[in-house]
């Protein structure tokens, strides 16, 4: 398997209105990843474009507003983690010997249509996502004994990091309070434990070994990447979340592929879309032991969510992996500013969809 | 680059109206490479789905629906080459190691979005491909003296074809007359120079060569792939659409990973959405020289379109691809019954979108 490498990252600032087109925007961080970049637009070998759009043929209207000529190009959708299924997809683009570098660009707007579950029957009309993180609360809440405070915890402690990220939607930080007291949408998950549809985009230029070699920038290697797709449907998602979720499943596949333990990772952006979700995640992804989530959030050794995560950046749902991907980069390169988590050189990357039917883990390292 | 097969093909009927739902409709032809290949379900490692639909998530979706539980699904599309971009990526996936066996299933309804380009404002309100086509047919006649009874020659030839493909949407025999006496839709274009949006899916199972290897199936090889994306807007498409096109630089590039020329091909499917196309395409596959086109389809020695094309198929844009490589693969393996072109044993498939802005070229070959 040849290796591949990330060697550029650039997101918006993500915001509720983008005023401007989901192409328009996907060209924002695109620009400027190949302005900053050493290679020229027309040694770009392929382009990806992740969006839950209705907008058809993406890979090419983005390639021709930006100017490149790639060999291949397509639009990849797996609702809220479109993002690292096209980063994983890019991957084996150049890991394959098809292509030697694919530019990343994801893009979404704040009234995307992926913020519905509507194919799923067993949902009935419950086709917001707060549902799913209801009945996950609650199950978490009925095993371990996980409290309100426990998630709205965690909602302090990613809106406090988002203050520290400029490209984050949410720039000031909440108490304790404001979260137990802000409005309870579907019991017991309140309107400041959900992470908000927000317009953005995020982009990554991945390249091969050979031509990595010869950039005069420093690579962030994609060691491990897992990926695991149990079902699309809730009623098959709920049976077993806790002990054999997709989550679960993908991590142990990345840190098989990147020959790693939990206890190697430094920093990692979880898919914290809702509270409970960082608190299953820590369990999910071997950081906490079952039903220990809650306090490792207090306690744990690895920095999570340094830009904010989900719930104090946004959610521009087919750019949020990308995005997460980023945030990684730049803290393995040590270019993160006051966000900065110390000399971290190995980071992970957890971003899942739709009740965490499907999940992907990669797990990226500085040399 | 690890060897990839293609070991298991199947495709629907085509017709115009389904009855069924987009994801009923994708079930059919994978439940039937599930039931009849070696491969039991729960050994999937990646399912890829290709649609123009808006439906969201389809990968995950058609994984539960059809009981697999792959590690690897998204939705890919690139309008009329989504089937080919599907399979190029789960090409992808199998040969950089990230799975032994991936399903790519194609579906689409005969009201899918992906029949307008709407994006193109320098279509204006032409947004049909018919009207690409009528410029591409104007200037092919202007540059080579190409005649509407060399088009019509086209339909002919290809609705024969389909006579012989149970699984086609049109099943009768059209003499040249039928072609040049029926409606002029945009000059040069008649009604029977089209081909015809309709419903349908296709499908194929990929696996690695030790899985290949270990079943008791014929494995077909894909011995070369080259993608070309130009641009997405007829404004650029049109400059230099016969000298440099993608299907040109597309072919050069399959033709360059197989290490064979265009003589070595013995049937190929190409993309005729309009009898313009083919003619257009045997001048890029190499098959004919420039302007030779017309004549290369009377007395041309590679088998074109046995299963009767776009044209006589129908155009299910999701599954067009994935149908064409079914196609070939059922050549190659020389079942194809009253439709078999001999003992091929080297085939091609040419896949493209939106004015040839982008294409696929495939090179299959069996042992």
């Amino acid at each position: 398997m040849n290796k591949v490498a990330i060697v550029g990252h650039s997101t918006t600032k993500f915001r509720k209105l983008a005023e401007k087109s989901i192409y328009e925007l996907a060209c924002e961080p695109s620009m400027d990843i190949l302005r900053s970049s050493r290679i020229p637009a027309d040694k770009i070998e392929g382009l990806l474009f992740s969006s839950c759009s209705h907008d058809l043929y993406g890979g090419a209207i983005a390639s021709e507003m930006l100017g490149v000529n790639p060999k291949i190009t397509c639009r990849i959708d797996n609702l809220c983690n479109s993002g690292t299924a096209a980063i994983t997809t890019a991957y084996s683009y150049i890991s394959s010997g098809l292509c030697n570098s694919v530019l990343v660009v994801g893009a979404e707007l704040h009234n995307s249509p992926g913020s519905k579950l509507i194919w799923d029957v067993s949902r009935g009309n419950f086709t917001s996502p707060i549902y799913w993180a209801s009945v996950f609360a609650k199950m978490h809440m009925r095993k371990y004994g996980t409290a309100e405070e426990d998630m709205a915890n965690i909602a302090v402690k990613n809106r406090s990091s988002a203050a520290d990220n400029p490209n984050a939607m949410f720039n000031k930080p909440i108490a304790l309070e404001d979260v137990l007291n802000s409005r309870k949408l579907v019991d017991p998950i309140k309107l400041l434990d959900c992470s908000a549809l927000c317009s953005g985009a995020a982009s990554v230029l991945l390249v091969s070994e050979d031509l990595a070699r010869n950039l005069d920038v420093q690579p962030i290697w994609i060691d491990g990447i897992g990926q695991q797709t149990n079902c699309a449907s809730i009623a098959h998602a709920i049976p077993g979340i806790f002990e054999k979720g997709a989550s679960k499943l993908a991590a142990l596949y990345a840190y098989k592929m990147a020959r790693l333990e939990p206890s190697d990772i430094q920093v990692a952006e979880i898919h914290d879309a809702f509270t409970i979700m960082e608190i299953m995640a820590y369990e999910d992804l071997g950081f906490a032991r079952a039903g220990k989530g809650a306090s490792y959030a207090l306690d744990g050794s690895i920095t999570v969510n340094p830009r904010g995560g989900i719930l104090g950046s946004g959610h521009p749902i087919g750019a949020t992996g990308i995005a997460q991907v980023c945030e990684i980069v730049c803290q393995l390169r040590h270019e993160a500013g006051i966000r900065q988590a110390g000399s971290s050189n190995v980071g992970l990357v957890h971003n899942l969809a739709a009740a965490g039917t499907s999940a992907t883990v990669m797990i990226l390292r500085s040399e």
